[in-house]
């Protein structure tokens, strides 16, 4: 018997095939290392630094000039950018519509020098420093009062939206909130309001308990496939303390963090022959609290729990769920996080 | 300049490029007629009747029998069904998550006898058909106090969702709403409580005026490009009447609504080289009313307006969409609009 499932902290239901589910075998599709594979110019590797936009930060050998060799991982503008960093964010109306100028940044993290090595591949310490750049632009772009949001995201593969083959993540910067993190906070505050809990800490205390989701922990950090998964092998990474903002974790904390973003990206590529996912980083707006500057976005949300969502590009039947918002997820994710666990890593 | 814009039914911004935006001959693909091309055996196929579960209902010649040949028109359950009919629904909360027993009905609405005969390529008349099936069947299960809402929709190709290539539709109940038709339902009731008129008519009277986002009328019908279109030529079509409901919709206009759809798809295929498709009805749940029956799911909601979204899948970036809800789109609904008014039919 199928189940009809709600997430509690976006109120969405999904439906989930419990039985004679899709296993890892039955999703086929090409690898993502096949694409990383094929040989033509790219402008993110090492040598090619004077073939993109200027960098803005880079974690550099000492010594080593921006914009030339010797970095580990480097940040610069999308040359096509979804939305321009110059001017004003203009607010007009339109008869019933709203509108506003596309004032925004859009960057590139380009996660290391060399074209065909993945998250999985590199070591701790590599990882580490991507989440360091994470954190540096997130940290740089919130004083920018124009903004609302700042949304970091990885696609990886042609399939999950990539359109060059180099391990990169991006970040665009808006100035509103995009709709499913701004009910994501709204209803965790509700849910905080009434019980004086939050509700993606009741999450995590539940999901260790019954441990049937979870797929990996360490000291600091959990990942379980979320009881509502909307699509088959669905992960959620979060702290395991409460914390509102990725921007303000503690740096001793980032080397557990990137053993664990890691080690789940390892299961899902040994687990799924190196599929195409996305991830998309959750954290509260506006999360440093500044001393004697203005808070531009209202009060500091710290009853959001930042975390990240990893979601695999496995099945196609994802058309009619942007129409009516309903997903069918074919494989239970009691099922995914059983195979996770059991890869060898 | 970039736009960011606010679609007002759902609350969602968009970001919009207005310049140097995708034209149509971007976007490539196979052809959905390619892979109709393909001969293998298909259960949907005229003489295949008996390779089906039974029929439920069909628009039959004059004295042909059930599941057999000779049928304009097939309903009949899907035979993988996402949702089971048999059963209550049982409703059991487990620690913070709520869950439900996969009550509902998934069927399959088979539009035409041959393979590879679509919407365009069809007689206005068998179009009409087509719609008259859908009625039929959400006239019928609404009467299933079970459930909430019964979701029509279409995949074309497989890029779409389809897993076979034979034309059809499919249709699912659940004993929940959708939830991105629940926000519909429930922003169009705010509207029209705060300002005593449809959101749906603002809209229309707004898009007919300016004529820029406008792609087909007729004397019941508007077709337009939603000015915070999510994906390049999203369409959308609606009655140009206040009607919150697709069932009762007067038998007199279903010809028209035939002809609007059969008009829009085939400037869809002619403009986009037969690009892959969804299509989803949303219409207000429980239209009907019956009176002397219980009003099993609240007041019915005459302050809705029913339509049909179209989403051609022209593009793959969509996958950090799923994690952010912010759609970045590089067709304007404008341009889209242009150039399918633009086709010959």
């Amino acid at each position: 018997m199928p189940e009809l499932r709600k997430d509690p902290i976006s109120d969405r239901w999904v439906v989930v095939s419990t039985e004679r589910g899709r296993r890892p075998t039955d999703f086929g599709g090409t690898t993502v290392a096949a694409e990383q594979a094929e040989t033509k110019f790219c402008p993110f590797c090492d040598g090619n630094e004077a073939k993109t936009p200027a960098e803005i930060i880079a974690w550099r050998k000492a010594a080593s000039l921006p914009n030339t060799t010797g970095w580990d991982v480097r940040v610069i503008p999308n040359k096509f950018p979804a939305l321009i960093i110059e001017g004003d964010v203009n607010r007009t109306g339109m008869g019933i519509y709203d509108m506003m100028s596309g004032i925004g940044a859009h960057e590139v993290i380009v996660e290391t020098p060399k074209h065909n090595q993945n998250i999985p591949d590199l070591p701790d310490e590599h990882v580490e420093k991507i989440l360091w750049a994470y954190k540096q632009r997130i940290t740089d772009l919130e004083k920018d009062k124009r903004f609302r949001y700042i949304l970091v995201f990885k696609n990886y593969g042609t399939a999950a939206g990539a359109s060059l083959a180099h391990p990169h993540s991006q970040l665009i910067a808006t100035p509103i909130t995009p709709r499913y993190i701004k009910l994501e906070l709204s209803n965790s505050r509700s849910y905080f309001q009434e019980k004086e809990r939050c509700i993606f800490c009741d999450m995590i205390r539940q999901e260790l308990g019954s441990g049937e989701r979870l797929v990996y922990e360490n000291e600091y950090f959990v990942v379980f496939a979320p009881f509502a998964s909307r699509f088959p092998f669905e992960l959620w990474l979060m702290p395991r303390r409460h914390e509102h903002g990725f921007q303000i974790m503690p740096d001793e904390e980032r080397l557990q963090l990137a053993r664990c973003l890691k080690d789940v990206l390892t299961r899902l590529r040994k687990t799924l022959n190196d599929p195409p996912y996305n991830y998309v980083l959750h954290t509260a707006p506006n999360s440093v609290p500044r001393p004697g500057k203005p808070d531009y976005w209202g009060t500091i949300q710290y009853d959001f729990h930042w975390h990240i969502e990893i979601i695999p590009r496995l099945t196609k039947q994802a058309g009619f769920e942007w129409g009516s918002g309903l997903y069918i997820n074919p494989t239970a994710p009691e099922e995914a996080a059983k195979y996770l666990r059991e890869v060898k890593v």
